[in-house]
C-alpha cells in the first residue's frame, strides 16, 4: 500500500514517475546500460539534460534575461555562493531573517561579504513575515535577500518587500507552486527535493546582466558564470537527480503546469487549515494567518503527549512524517506538488476523527 | 543485450546492483514509498547512510584518525575546499601538475591560497609521473597535492613523492582499486562516479588532527569540520547516490574487497596493454610504461581515420565509449571496478581482429 508522505523534503514524488524510472532503470532506451552508467557527454544524457533545462524554462516561465543552472550542494551551498559571486567588489547586502533558513543564509553570507539584518522575526518567534514597509532598505545594498517560505516555521512571504534594490531569493520550498515576479529578482535559488525531484540538485536562476559582473576570483565550481557558460556541464552533473526532475516536470506539465500546481497547492492547504480552524481550538496554528505557508502547514495540539499520540496513530493509517522539525516540535504536514488530494483528504479526515 | 561500457565516468556499475535497486525502487522495504522520497532523518535512510559510511571505513581500511565525509560537488568542489580549509592562516602549499586534473586543482587553489607548482609534466605532454626526487618540496608548505591517476592522460602515480610534508590527494579514479598509504596523507578526496557508484557524490577523508585546525571563517557547506561533526548530514545529502554506493560497496565486499579489486584491476589492464604491446606497433601507448594507468588505458592507432573507424566498429560490437577525451583524442578504455573481465576480453579480441 502506497504511504501518504508528508515529509518536508526529500518528499513524495508522483507514483507514475517512480514507476517509469523503475521500468527503464537497468536498460535505458535499449542502450544496454542504465542512464546512471552513461557519460554525461553522451547523446542520451545530453538529450535528458537539455530537455530538463527547457522544461524548467517553460514551466517556470523564465525570461530570456535569466540563465538556469543545475548545481550540487543544495540551497546550503548557495548561502556561500550568493555573497561569493555578488559581493566580491566589497559591496554590501541586506537579509530578511524570517526564520531558520533566512538566519542561516545571513550567518553564512557574513563570512563572505558585508551583510546586514534588514528585518528579523525572531522577537515574534518567526511566526510572521514583515509588512513591506517594515524592512530596512539601504540604497547602497547590492541586493535584499529573502526566503519565500520558511519550511520549519510554516510561514511564507505573500507580498515581496518594497525595495528599490534587486531581490535575491531562496525559494526551495516554493518552486513551481507560485509564480515568480522575475522583474524583482537578480537571482533565485533552491533545492529540487521538495516540489521537483529527489535530493542532490539545486536550481539557480541568475540574471545575465548580473553574471557579467560576478566575481571571477574564485575556484571554478563556486563561479556562477562558469556553470552558465558550460550549460551546467562544467563538471559531472548529478545525472540521476536531473533525470528524475525532468520526469517530474513532465508530470507537472501534464497536470496543467504552474497554474494547476498553484491551484492545487491552495486547495490542499485550505483543507488542512480548515480542519485546524474548525476544531474549536483543539488544533492551533501558531502563525500569523496572513503568512500561512501553503507548503508546510504547522500546528499544535493541546499538549505534547497528544502530539506524540497523533503522530503515532497517523502512522498506523499510513500518514507519515508528520512530526514537526526538531527545533520547534509540534506537527508539520508538508504538501508539495506531488502530494495527491486524496492524501490531504485522508489527513483532514484523520484530524477530525482523532479529535 | 548488456553493453560493455568503457566510459571514464559516470561508468559501468555491477548489473546485480542495478537489478536490486530496480526491484526496490518504488516501494523500499515495504514502507510504501521510494527511498528517494524519504526524509534524510528517517530510520530507513539513517540505516543506509551509516551502513555505507561503515562499508567505506572497512573496505578502504580507514584508520580511526580519519573522518569520512560524503559531500556534493564532486572532486571539483574540493579543488576549492582543500585550500579554503587548509590554507586559511596564510599558509602555502605545493601542487604536482601531472595532467589536466592536477592543473585544475592548482589553478583553482590559487584563488584561495598561496600555492606553487612542485613539478609539472607539461613539457612531456603529461605522459609520465615525476620520480620521487624530481618534486620540489619546501618545508614551509602545509601540504603537497598529488593526483594519483590522471584520467585523461592515462597515467598513474605508482610511487608517492618523497616528502617530509603531508600529502593531499585527488584519488577519484583510483578509489578502492589500490591501497592508500594513510600515514602519508592529511586529506584525500574523489568522486564516487568511477569505481564506487553513480554521479553526485564525493568522498573526502580528513585526518582528525587536521580538522581541529581547519578554517572556521567560511560558510557552513565549505567547512569540512561541520560535515564531520554532523556525520555528513548537515544538510540534505545526495540520498540516491549514497544508497547506490552502499550497494556497490557490498558487491565489492562480496568479490573479496580491496585486494580482489586490486588484483582484478591489474589483470584487466595487463590484457589491454598486452594487446597494445603485441600489436607490432599498430596500437601505441603514448605514456611512460612505468606510469601506465590501470584505470584508463589510452592508446593511439596509426592515424585518426583508423581511430574513428575503430570506435565505430567497436560500437557495433556493443563495446562503447572508447573515444579518448576531446582534449587529447585517440582511444581510451576505462576499466573500473565494475568492468567484467569478459568485457575486457571482448575488447582485446576486437583489437586483435580489427588490426
Amino acid at each position: 500500500m502506497r504511504a501518504v508522505n508528508f515529509c518536508a523534503g526529500p518528499c513524495t514524488l508522483p507514483q507514475s514517475v517512480l514507476e517509469e524510472a523503475q521500468a527503464e532503470f537497468v536498460d535505458y532506451a535499449g542502450t544496454g546500460m542504465s542512464l546512471i552508467e552513461m557519460s554525461h557527454r553522451s547523446p542520451e544524457y545530453d538529450a535528458v539534460h537539455n530537455e530538463t533545462l527547457e522544461l524548467v524554462r517553460s514551466l517556470f516561465a523564465v525570461p530570456d534575461e535569466f540563465e538556469v543552472l543545475f548545481l550540487q550542494g543544495g540551497a546550503t551551498l548557495q548561502f556561500a555562493m550568493v555573497p561569493l559571486n555578488l559581493l566580491a567588489g566589497g559591496g554590501s547586502a541586506g537579509y530578511v531573517v524570517s526564520g531558520s533558513w533566512g538566519k542561516k543564509a545571513l550567518e553564512d553570507a557574513a563570512y563572505h561579504g558585508d551583510v546586514h539584518t534588514a528585518w528579523s522575526g525572531s522577537d515574534s518567534g518567526f511566526t510572521r513575515m514583515p509588512a513591506g514597509d517594515e524592512v530596512e532598505i539601504r540604497p547602497e545594498w547590492q541586493y535584499l535577500h529573502v526566503t519565500s517560505n520558511e519550511t520549519i516555521h510554516g510561514i511564507r512571504m505573500v507580498d515581496w518587500p518594497d525595495a528599490d534594490i534587486p531581490l535575491v531569493g531562496d525559494m526551495s520550498s516554493d518552486y513551481l507552486s507560485r509564480p515568480i515576479p522575475w522583474e524583482r529578482f537578480d537571482a533565485i535559488y533552491g533545492g529540487a527535493q521538495k516540489n521537483l525531484g529527489p535530493a542532490g540538485l539545486a536550481i539557480v536562476f541568475v540574471r545575465r546582466s548580473v553574471l557579467a559582473e560576478t566575481n571571477r576570483d574564485l575556484a571554478a565550481y563556486l563561479r556562477w558564470d562558469i556553470h552558465a557558460d558550460k550549460n551546467s556541464l562544467y563538471n559531472t552533473p548529478p545525472v540521476f537527480a536531473i533525470y528524475m526532475m525532468g520526469k517530474t516536470l513532465k508530470w507537472i506539465q501534464a497536470q496543467g503546469g504552474l497554474a494547476a500546481m498553484e491551484a492545487a497547492a491552495g486547495a490542499r492547504a485550505d483543507l488542512i487549515y480548515g480542519a485546524i480552524d474548525d476544531s474549536d481550538g483543539y488544533y492551533r496554528s501558531p502563525v500569523d494567518p496572513a503568512a500561512r505557508s501553503l507548503m508546510n502547514v504547522v500546528f499544535r495540539l493541546p499538549d505534547e503527549d497528544s502530539e506524540a499520540r497523533f503522530i503515532s496513530e497517523a502512522k498506523a493509517h499510513q500518514l507519515l512524517s508528520l512530526k514537526g522539525h526538531r527545533s520547534v516540535g509540534g506537527i508539520r504536514a508538508s504538501l508539495y506538488n506531488a502530494m495527491p488530494m486524496s492524501g490531504v483528504e485522508a489527513l483532514a479526515s484523520f484530524m477530525d476523527s482523532f479529535r
